[in-house]
């Protein structure tokens, strides 16, 4: 793809995705969700370092572009339980390829 | 990857990744200089909406974290290039990835 480098239809598909996992936190939620349906405070507490303000809003967020469900389930007292969606999941690629990136550079930071 | 999902040491790797290729920016001027090196005025133009001085500061975070170059060429006036590293090149599949799920993201936002 790089061989295509600086191609302005390019460049717009990646802001397009780049907008839609804005910031440090979203792309670690739905890591976080990908193993299974979770509830807030198990959220907050895997993806280390969140506030509970900013993953309320960043769960917000993450429903309104289809790629998370909150189900409130008729419990008493209620359950919410956050989970991904089939179009949340197709970010799996984008997550490995971070993943392993991630290793690498952490490396090279290490070894220089 | 993501049947791994919620693994804590993957999360830590993605966390590295995120860090280093924070915002909005990083990538799609990463994006750009996959082309070829290119000076400043280029980038910004190509870079659509990011203004100088946000421009400047990503450029020098880029090259701190040894993802681009900046040579200086002893002309008259002396002439500046930026150019992508080898590991700023190893992005290349987060990329691919991201251009591949924003494109899927796009029309899912628009036929729903």
């Amino acid at each position: 793809m790089l061989s295509k480098g600086g191609c302005p239809k390019t460049m717009l598909s990646i802001r397009d995705a780049l907008e839609a996992v804005e910031g440090r936190w979203k792309l670690l939620i739905l890591f976080a969700l990908s193993e299974k349906p979770k509830r807030f405070k198990q959220i907050a507490k895997e993806v280390n370092g969140i506030t509970d303000k900013t993953l309320s809003k960043e769960l917000k967020n993450l429903e309104a572009n289809k790629l998370i469900r909150r189900d409130v389930y008729d419990t008493f007292p209620p359950t919410v339980e956050y989970s991904i969606t089939p179009h949340g999941m197709s970010l799996e690629k984008v997550l490995d390829e971070l993943h392993f990136w991630g290793l690498s550079h952490r490396k090279k930071n290490i070894v220089k």
